[in-house]
């Protein structure tokens, strides 16, 4: 991953920008010290690492403010930082860059039930907004895997999604307004409770705009009250090409089920083995929740298995309890640990149309082949957004690299079927060199000038989204 | 209504410019000869008219291309237009500007029934493109009452919502992907088939953007599966207050019919004395409509009015049998015609928090009478989107100043109580000089960078949106 050299100007004024950024912030807020620093050198992406300038935990909108008024004038790059869960590298620091973690920014600010929001500093977790809430029987729909430590922050700055997101959108269809700090310290409000837009919508373009544009030190977000009941049923399929076709008959048939999710033989076979979760020997399974009332649940349910048995499935079971239901979900849930011990592995994150799901898979398995590399597939698959995971040894000298080639391909093969580059981990270093695949570069251009009036030294969040010869000239001229 | 006093440089080339025009675009596409582009001097909001320079009706997206190159090479103020039904004088003319209406733009470019998608030219009216795929049962969900004439392009300038977006959500909520073409000519594509967006979310910011980016010659929409069945109940109450807390109650269960709507009591004698569909005699009224399957409806009938029941409603009257459903819905239907009927009227549309309803109709009530006016109340209960209709004498002098400037307060109001100046006919000229109440000086500044990114000259649709007193530095610039 090519990053751009470092600012030796900036380096050599380490101490004395520290010392501005202590001057405008309580004792304890800045992190200097490079053993203290180093659990900020990466995300979840851990195969890049990089050492920042420093680290500041500012502890409000107002001294968020004032570090950025601090680094605007210093003309020092600044990498948000939410939890560092980020799986696309979003928060990877520069030497010369400040990082900005907003983890001391965690209070509720406002809950109403009647309208239906919380407001909440975006430093709180992703699960602990849905905690606020539960007992007056309400939830957060956004609900990414991470959701146990990942912030709010990094939630807006991905648009993140989660099992969830077939039935309730992603963040943005949940996110009603943001306090947002911008680089040279303006604080503006976009949204509000009410969530509507009028004149330009600029919630719309900062949810999932990766740190590019300001820091958001404070959400409104969406709250809905939780359902009575819900409840699984597992369909087994002897092909791949089936159970795509299955879930394109229900998508058709206009239900939207909480979660289709679909795990392909290599995956079923690696959880069995984990997990024993007592899933049937078959070639692909779906997962398929529904939730509501009792009625309701029995309704969807009996018109989704009409139709799966059209299909001619192995099998169809049906939860009968919780117990029932934990067990269907508890190979799925595992995945990601039962490939872990397999081996080393990539997760992609790329979508396509519902209709391409059997061809998708057939060639993501024959580039595999071509690698001799394994994927194996689990996905939400109710709108198309896949996780292929690469199996690959990281012992072995070209290991990473074969399979990062290998994601490359599938990457672009989802924007040949007229799908994207990612569905919810984002962009950040890790697809930085495939936008090129998807937008042509007009498109890119046009994004690029409301990054410039947003940041037009480029100084937030740098060398991420953009590729850096498609952004060296803005760069070069900040 | 102030608007900026035209180029007379431009008006002294009016032949030149049209010239130029006819040269880029097939026979019969330029009109300026005064008594044509008559049509073209208002659009619903029809107490505000200017006769434009011309007016250009270009057949495809390259056309239009070739007609912002001109435009832009001349310097020339661009007015896009849809179909003309914008009820906030959205595609009002200036003296100095080009009328570039889409009404050829018409085209159906794409269906996929399993990808649940349409693609097409964005003349097409709203109505159409339903029509276009309800041989397979399928529905494109935004239906604003205009939606027989309305085109595309307008919805997506103005993020039209309808009855049905309490469910089904607004345009923004529907649009996946547009071909955009910016003022210097060059084409770009925003979203696509998937709709999903990474880097920076441009489609989101363009939809609502109220012609300010580009002009919109493409546009790719969700359509959905039809439900199998809707059934509306009506229910009244002695007080609006008490109405107001039903809706409150309703929306906190979670439920999310159809439609909510409202109505007061002088809302319900006018329209009553016009459609006679038998309504109570009541001081409030909603009518709430659910749809899916028998099972799902009867389920969700039954939870409501269980809730209703709560309040001591005066009546609960279930529609047994379509006749019976449509009954219920005649009267709210012929609202505006029966409010047409008593006199001249204006139709605001502001939004308010849920809880609010009843405190803002008490508001209203006073607002009114300190002007000596009447005002009905008919609106979208569930998402707190109103629409006051004040009745004024179109004759009286000073009549149409009396009702904008109760107008005022009321949406004044609307931005007190925590909402908004709009739900869904946008600001154009209407509410342009109102944004200072919604936004702070740094909220419009962060918008207006936006509108600097895409149309650095502003040129684009000038005059709305934005008050002139904000705007006046940039467009002297320009």
């Amino acid at each position: 991953m090519d990053m751009p050299a470092p600012s030796s100007a900036i380096l050599s004024r380490k101490g004395a920008i520290a010392d501005r950024l202590r001057a405008v912030l309580p004792p304890g807020c800045v992190i200097d010290d490079p053993a203290e620093t180093r659990v900020y050198e990466c995300d979840a992406l851990t195969a890049y690492r990089c050492a920042p300038l420093c680290v500041v935990l500012p502890t409000s909108t107002a001294e968020v403010s004032a570090v950025l008024r601090v680094c605007h004038e210093e003309q020092v790059p600044v990498v948000p930082r939410g939890a560092g869960t980020s799986l696309a590298g979003g928060s990877l620091p520069t030497a010369d860059a400040v990082v900005l973690g907003v983890a001391r920014l965690t209070r509720v600010l406002d809950v109403s039930y009647e309208d239906r929001f919380i407001r909440v500093e975006t430093g709180r977790t992703n699960l602990s907004v849905s905690m606020e809430v539960e007992a007056e029987g309400f939830f957060y729909a956004p609900d990414p895997s991470s959701q146990l430590a990942c912030a709010i922050a990094g939630n807006i700055a991905m648009n993140s999604g989660g099992a969830h997101c077939l039935k309730y959108g992603v963040t943005t269809n949940n996110l009603l307004g943001v306090t947002m700090v911008l680089m040279d310290g303006t604080v503006v409000e976009l949204g509000g409770p009410e969530g509507e837009a009028l004149g330009l919508d600029l919630l719309a373009v900062v949810c999932g705009s990766e740190g590019q544009l300001g820091v958001v030190t404070e959400a409104t977000l969406r709250i809905l009250p939780r359902p009575e009941g819900a409840r699984p049923v597992l369909i087994a399929f002897d092909a791949n090409e089936t159970a795509g076709e299955c879930v394109a008959a229900i998508i058709r048939a206009g239900f939207v089920p909480v979660a289709i999710e679909f795990m392909d033989r290599p995956c079923i076979v690696a959880c069995e083995a984990f997990a024993k979760a007592g899933y049937p020997d078959c070639e692909a399974l779906l997962i398929i929740e529904v939730e509501g009332s009792e009625a309701e649940i029995a309704d969807q349910l009996g018109r989704i298995t009409a139709i799966a048995s059209r299909f001619q499935p192995m099998e169809i079971r049906e939860a009968k309890d919780s117990t029932e239901a934990a067990r269907i979900w508890l190979g799925r849930k595992s995945a990601f640990g039962a490939m872990g011990q397999m081996g080393d592995y990539i997760c992609l994150d790329g979508t396509i149309p519902v209709s391409q799901l059997a061809p998708v898979l057939g060639r993501i398995g024959q580039l595999a082949d071509g690698y001799g590399l394994r994927v194996a597939n689990v996905f939400h698959a109710g709108d198309g957004n896949m996780h292929p995971l690469i199996l690959f040894d990281a012992n072995s000298a070209d290991g990473l690299h074969k399979a990062e080639a290998l994601g490359a391909d599938i990457l672009r093969l989802c924007v040949e079927m007229g799908g994207c580059l990612t569905g919810e981990h984002g962009v950040g270093v890790e697809k930085r060199d495939l936008m090129t695949d998807q937008f042509r570069p007009e498109d890119l251009e046009a994004q690029m000038r409301v990054k410039d009036a947003f940041d037009p030294d480029w100084l937030l969040n740098p060398a991420k989204v953009f590729p850096l010869h498609v952004s060296a000239s803005r760069r070069a001229a900040a």
